[in-house]
Parts: C-alpha cells; structure tokens; sequence
C-alpha cells in the first residue's frame, strides 16, 4: 500500500462570517492549501468535502468558487466528524494508487442558520425529553466527578488552558484568555458545565492537500508530514447501562490507526482532540490511553497539558477555543498538528515533538454511542 | 489492484412509503442484499450510504436499524448520484485492498418531505426565474427536436417504453403500461415534456454487497457479476453557450469507466441510465456513445431499445417506470444489471447480455454543468 502525506494546509479564521458563503469560505481554505503546497488547481485530481448542514452539492459549489471542476468530487456527512472523514476517504484513495494528488476540504457555516445553540432534529426521542448534547455531557461530568473525584474546577481548568491557547491562534474565534475562575464564573449552561465549557457557533473552512509517496518524490519534500494512519469507526448499539466515562468508540477507532502507524499511545507527543465540552476532551484523551482513566483533569489542573507540559492537548485552542464549525473541525485538528511538526506554530510550538494524534468524533443516533469517530495520526 | 464483484443485492418496492422512516426502508434492502449475498451481518467490514435530503448520520440509522453498528460507516451526498458515488467509494476501498467484503446502499424518503415537485432551494438564481428542473430539460428537448428533427412522439415513445417495462418489474412505482397516445394526451409539465415523460417523487432503498477477489476465492461463487469499472467525476465550469444537447459529463465519466473496463461503446450490451426525463435518456444514451447523436428518440420510436431491441435501456422501468428516490436510484440501476447478468430478470430478461452499463448523474450548481456523474460496468 502507498504511503500517504499531507503537503499543504490551509484555512480560514474560525468564528462568525455571516456575510459570506461556505462556497465562499471553502474556496478560501482550498486556495491557502495548494498555495502552502506549491501547486495548481489542475494538479487536484480528486476531492472529498465535509459537511454537515450545507445542503446538496456543498464540495462542487466550494471547488468551483476556487475556479476548479471536472475532478470526482465526493461530499461525505459523519456528524461532527465530516471532514476527517474526507481526510480518510481521500488518504484510502491514495492507499488505493487511484490518484496521486487529492484534497480534503471540511466546512461550515453556522452563524446565519443558528441562533443560539444547534436546534436538535425534530424525530430526536433524546432531545424531546431534555436530553440536548450539553445535557448529555452534564451527566458524564458528573459520572466522572462521581467515579474520580474530579472537581468542577479541574473542567474548568481544561477550558481554561483551550482558551489560553486559541489566544496564541490567529485563526482562533475567542482571541481572551479566559481563567478558571472566569470559567466557573460563567453562565450555567448544564451543571456543572459553564458557558465557557461549551462549544460555540461557528463559521469556517479548512483543507488539506494529500499526496503519495512515488508523487512526493518528484517534489520538494522538505515540509511533508506523513500521514501515518487515518482510521474511521461508527458506534456500536449500546445494551444496558454502559459507564458513560469511558469511550468505547474513541479506543477502538484509535487502537486500530495506532496499529496501523506501527505505534502506541506512549508514542504520542501531543494530540488535537474533540473537546466540545471541558469533559469530552477528559474522555477522549483518557479513550485514546494518552492520560490514565479518570486522571485527566486533575493533571490538566496540574499543567501536564499545557504546550510545554508533558503531552499537550488542543495546541490550537480546541473546539472551545479555536471554535467549532462543524464540518471544518476535522481537517483542522490536522492542519494543527502539521503545523506542529512543520515547527510553523509560532507562539503555541510544541519543542521536539514527532508523533501528532487528532481525534474527532461526533453524533449520536438513538441507541447507539456516536455516530462516527476518526483518528489520524501524523509522523515526521 | 484487486477485481471487485457483486455478490448481494436487495431493494425495497419503490414507490410512497409514508408510512414507513428511511431507516426502515435502508434495513431492508440492506438484509434483502445480505440474504441474496448468503453472508450475515458480521461480515460486512465498511458501508457507505448514499441520499440526499435525510439528515445527518443516516446511514448509522440506516445500518442501526438492520442490527449493525460498529463498522466504518460513511454517509455520502452527490444529488442524484449519491448512491452511485456510494458506490464507487465501496468500490474504491476493496481495490485498496483495506476490506474484503463490503456494503453500499442509497435510500431517500421524498413522500413525506415535498408536495409535488422537489423545491428549488431558496437561493437557487435559475430556480428563482424559472429554471426549474423540467423547465432546463424542456430547453433540451426544444434543442434537440431543432437539431436533429426530434419530435414529441418520438421523446413520448421514451416514456411509453420505460412505463411498460416497469409494468414488467415487481418492485416498480408504476404497474401499468402507458401508450405513447396517452403520453402525448397527459398533462404538460414544461413544453414539450408531459406528466409521464416525468420522473415522480417516490421513497425506496437499494443496496449491494461487493466483495474481493480474493475473497471471492472463498464462496460460492457462481451467482457473482465482475464490478469491471466504476468511475465518477464532476461537471466544468460551463463558458460561452453550449450545446445543450450534448452531454460532456456523461462523455468524460463513460471514456474513463470505458478505459478501466479495457471495454468500449460497442461492447455495451444493455444499459441503464438516468431518464429522470425522456429527454435525458436521449442526450445520456447518446452521450455514452451508444447510439449515434441525435438518433436515439427516432430509434425508440422503432423499437431499438426495447428489451427485446438491439441495445435495451432501462429494463427496469428507469426512473420514468420503477421510480426515482434520489440516493437510492444509482445503486437500483446496478441491481438492474446484476439481475439481467443473473438471468434472474424474469419477463425482463434480456438475452444473451454479457455487458451492462449503469450511468446515474444529477445536480446542477450555478454556472457548472453538472454535480456529479458515474458510470458502472458489470461483466459477466
């Protein structure tokens, strides 16, 4: 099989952009990416396009306002994990040796079709009885305080290193530190998460251009990163009462790409991961084996994942602190993590890392424990 | 690159199901392809759902209500080429040789979700003068009846032709053949298109099972077709005024699905293809090189592409006669062809076929020709 590599990123700001289009917003991201690669709109020869709530022919509006068509264009929708979809799909097509250079593209616009929070589906059971996705993420919290002594301040503590890092982002939507008492001064949105603890709405595009090992080597190699392994898993039906602490989903879709990158957790040097609220990003990291169960927010409290701590997480900011445009946020947390081993993150530069993880998931389907979940993991 | 066979197929009736969810109806078409596959659920590795107005994560509902969870699931959208892109991404994978056996379906639930015609989206320009859907493909009928003397009877001979296959086809929308008098006696949709030489709004699933084969080695064999070629692509940015009558897109997908097949035009023995009007069989069927530009109406008219025709076209009844829910319609039309290819096809039997092509395109984004195109070859 090829190996694959990413050779050019690019984005938009995150934030709200409501006088613009996605196509619009896509194009932006698209152009940055083959501009940091140093090739043409006519070297693409497919692309793959995430989104979630864009409408019909997202990816060939979005290639089009770059001036590019006539390639296989695919739009894929995996919740909150879209566009590491496309990050998947376009890398298996490289695996494949049907094309050499391709593209990923994630994007959202959400600032003009929201107001407030996301409404949820009107056939939502869960959603109808209250149970809305920061009532979901309340209740693991709690589990976790229950189980692990975790206090509201380590949560807090976890925003509040995202928001420190998105103040080190130019791309970031919030640009303010934000400190833990600031966080737990914040506004209830579920108990015992605060506003700042949430998500927020966001508008915003980012791409990725891919290519193969036999194409990279007739290219200028010196800013590749290699795209180790790129793994995609659904949620399994969920039979009585699972321990909602522990993510089932986000350990098997990793244990298969650390198996496919030939390496383990211990290997990992810093990780972009799906912190849509202060506790997810405890129960993914802790899913991923990177921090020992019911351990990470008393060490985030500590500092170990801060950019100079031991392993840091969300570099970026995070989806608390860089934003959340949906289908966006996938490609994102890669660009993030080539940004990283580029050494090009500037003021949030992780010295001497080698191995980046990003991980995303998102959804949920009645019955079942997430809809999708990504993990991509990038070498030097 | 490792060959790819159907070994599975399964569909619902098409036609109104009001009654019934999406879900639903993807499960039983995905149980109906397991069945007819002989594997069991277990057994499929990754699935890759194609519609288009459904919502998020409907292929995990999709699959959640057959009783599968937990495997790589991929929601995919290219209007009303979205199950056919499906299609090709299953297709894609097995040749990567990241899976051995794996699922494709395209499901769409219309009945419930439009009165009459599909809506234009709001922001739809063409649309928004009048550029609906019949109204573009009554201009390419006008064209094509100036160019090459096309006339009504002729385009209504297309409809009539694909009503009385469908009154052959169980599992179609429409049960009763129409004549081409009662065509040309129905309602006028967009001059010169009449209410027949429209295709409906209809709710359905389609699935297939692909598989290796190098697994293939392993089953019984005998009931497999050769998936020969499977290609998509996207339409250009459109310049100038082209001919409306000529379908570049089609051209470009079917020379690409041609060349990986190692077959041509003349090789084809059957086909379907995407008359979502008369008019489209016309420029598609011409468009694929099947029949000579500009003499396909006239030859329907004398019988040419009737099953028992020289080169038969939408055995099934195509879109016009067995019914068009968007996502589930490309992944039908491969069904059609495997049926034939099995000789399983009954009262629609064509005889001594070796070759089918399925051709599926749809979309229209603002200035560009086409959202997307594919093409599937299957050989005995």
């Amino acid at each position: 099989m090829n190996d694959v590599y990413v050779i050019g990123v690019g984005m938009t700001a995150f934030g709200k952009h409501p006088d613009r289009t996605a196509a619009d917003l896509a194009a932006e991201a698209i152009l940055g990416a083959l501009d940091d690669a140093g090739i043409k709109t006519a070297d693409i020869e497919a692309a793959w396009v995430g989104h979630v709530y864009q409408g019909m022919a997202m990816g060939q509006r979005g290639l089009g306002a770059a001036g590019m068509s006539g390639l296989p264009i695919t739009n894929v929708e995996n919740a909150c994990s879209s566009g590491s979809t496309a990050i998947f799909h376009a890398a298996t097509a490289l695996k494949a040796g049907i094309y050499d250079v391709v593209l990923a593209c994630g994007v959202e616009l959400l600032s003009t079709r929201f107001r407030g929070a996301l409404a949820p589906d009107e056939s939502d059971i869960e959603a109808q009885i209250g149970l809305t996705m920061p009532a979901v993420y309340a209740m693991r919290a709690r589990r976790h305080m229950e189980q692990y002594g975790t206090t509201p301040r380590m949560l807090a503590a976890i925003a509040s290193k995202n928001k420190f890092n998105a103040s080190l982002n130019p791309l970031a939507q919030f640009k303010k530190p934000v400190s833990v008492d600031e966080v737990l001064a914040g506004r209830m949105i579920a108990d015992p998460l605060h506003l700042h603890e949430c998500a927020p709405v966001s508008d915003g595009a980012a791409a990725v251009v891919l290519i193969s090992a036999r194409k990279l080597h007739q290219l200028d190699s010196s800013r590749a990163v290699r795209l180790a392994a790129s793994e995609l898993r659904s949620g399994k039906l969920e039979v009585g009462l699972p321990d909602m602490t522990i993510e089932d989903l986000t350990w098997r879709t990793a244990e298969a790409a650390y198996q496919q990158a030939g390496l383990g957790p211990e290997d990992v040097d810093m990780a972009e991961v799906h912190d849509c609220f202060s506790i997810a990003e405890a129960t993914r990291v802790e899913g991923l084996k990177l921090y020992p169960r019911g351990e990470y927010p008393a060490r985030v409290a500590r500092g170990e994942a801060n950019i100079d701590g031991r392993l840091p997480v969300n570099m970026s900011g995070g989806l608390l602190g860089k934003g959340h445009p949906l289908g966006a946020t996938g490609v994102a947390q890669v660009i993030e993590i080539v940004k990283q081993l580029r050494h090009e993150a500037n003021d949030r530069q992780v010295e001497g890392a080698k191995v980046g993880l990003a991980h995303c998931r998102g959804g949920k389907a009645r019955g079942v424990e997430g809809t999708a979940c990504t993990v991509n993991i990038l070498t030097l």
